[in-house]
């Protein structure tokens, strides 16, 4: 059965993640759903990295086997018609080679939190970012940031949910960012755990409104316990940007 | 009476457009209503450019006068909560002297038009973006809009409901440039007439997919008749990004 490489754009505020579940839509299931209608027959979507309910993402990656050949175009265009009028969008797809998996092939993934820093609520941004009324510092943001690059146990940033067979992870890049009122938090890594973009930036949140020292950060991530670091931040500000293969 | 000066941004979706009317929720009417929380009287707020239903802003300016004195973050925050849930914020507040008028002080208004063109629908741009599928030539665009920089008497481009003692308008800037799938159409003069800036724009994507050269825009411009432009852009593309004085 010929394979396809998906790339797929959502807004995640409706659904209850990417994945299937019982209690509401999922993108998963909107894809399935819609390309299903393309062949005729039930077919199985796999992406590079699950999100949560409310977040995001402008490059996720998927595959799908479809039961007969059709020209990449097609299936983009119907993916796209019958997917209406969920918020969800194939960018682009190709036929690739059935050793290409989505999540198993991939050897790097990207993500981008927004904080919308100002007094003022988001308006024109609502549920596409973290709203914090109180002003942040990126440079002991970035100072904390730089604690958690490199290899590490993240068990203090690991959901109690994490499947993860390991709490080691390596870290490459955590870039905290300021342009004009809003702040963007880069992260990219081979793999994430659960939540564990999240709970960084609900650490250094604290960091930037003076609540930590920078210093605090290391010591949250020695203590290899959930309770030592910050809160979750929030899934309205999360995006998976890219995927790398 | 105190005299403020107000930077509001806010989603035009849900709402008939800056004024007041009868038929449902407007911009004026929930920052009027809002300010009006504050200060335990009727007030009237006045803005720089007045936008059509479905048009957002980011940098519109209006002001009000209060029965009496408050800080200007006071202003601004009240105005905030008591705006709630609408999609209307102000950025900033700030006391003015009592010649400061909002529509006839100002000399400058920017706009930009965001077009999404690709294949694949809008999906985090939704409501944000005018999406056009088949592909423009941004270059033949700028070619067209550049007929239209100057003083011209701009009937070919005014809506039929149109206010303005005269048609004849200076435009200083049309700029269209490309950034990815994104295509940012940015216009400024003194003043614009009604729609002008969407006639424009729907103008402008006829050069760009073809059916129309870029001299057609000249032709048309001459032509001193709004038939003889293109059809009007969507609102949803349009936000008032900034007023100058």
């Amino acid at each position: 059965m010929p394979r396809y490489r998906l790339l797929v754009e959502y807004d995640g505020t409706p659904f209850v993640g990417w994945q299937r579940q019982p209690n509401g839509d999922s993108v998963q299931g909107v894809l399935e759903q819609a390309l299903a209608k393309l062949c005729g027959q039930p077919v199985m979507v796999q992406c590079a990295g699950r999100t949560d309910a409310g977040v995001h993402a402008c490059g996720q990656v998927a595959h799908v086997d479809l039961p007969r050949e059709y020209s990449a175009d097609a299936v983009r265009d119907a993916a796209n018609f019958h997917a209406k009028p969920h918020p969800v969008a194939v960018l682009r797809a190709e036929l690739v080679s059935d050793d290409f998996h989505a999540r198993f092939s991939a050897v790097g993934r990207a993500y981008v939190y927004r904080i919308l820093n100002r007094r003022a609520p988001s308006v024109l941004d609502k549920n596409r970012v973290w709203w914090v009324a109180v002003g942040l510092d990126v440079e002991r943001m970035q100072e904390g940031a730089n604690h958690l690059l490199g290899c590490h146990d993240f068990t203090s940033f690991r959901a109690a949910a994490c499947q993860a067979a390991s709490p080691v992870k390596h870290l490459d890049v955590l870039d905290v960012r300021r342009c004009g009122e809003m702040i963007e938090i880069h992260a990219g890594a081979r793999s994430f755990l659960h939540h564990q973009v999240r709970n960084m930036v609900g650490t250094l949140k604290l960091v930037g409104e003076g609540k930590w020292s920078p210093d605090d950060v290391r010591v949250a991530l020695k203590a290899c316990s959930r309770a030592a670091a910050g809160p979750t931040a929030p899934p309205e500000g999360l995006y998976l940007t890219s995927v790398r293969y």
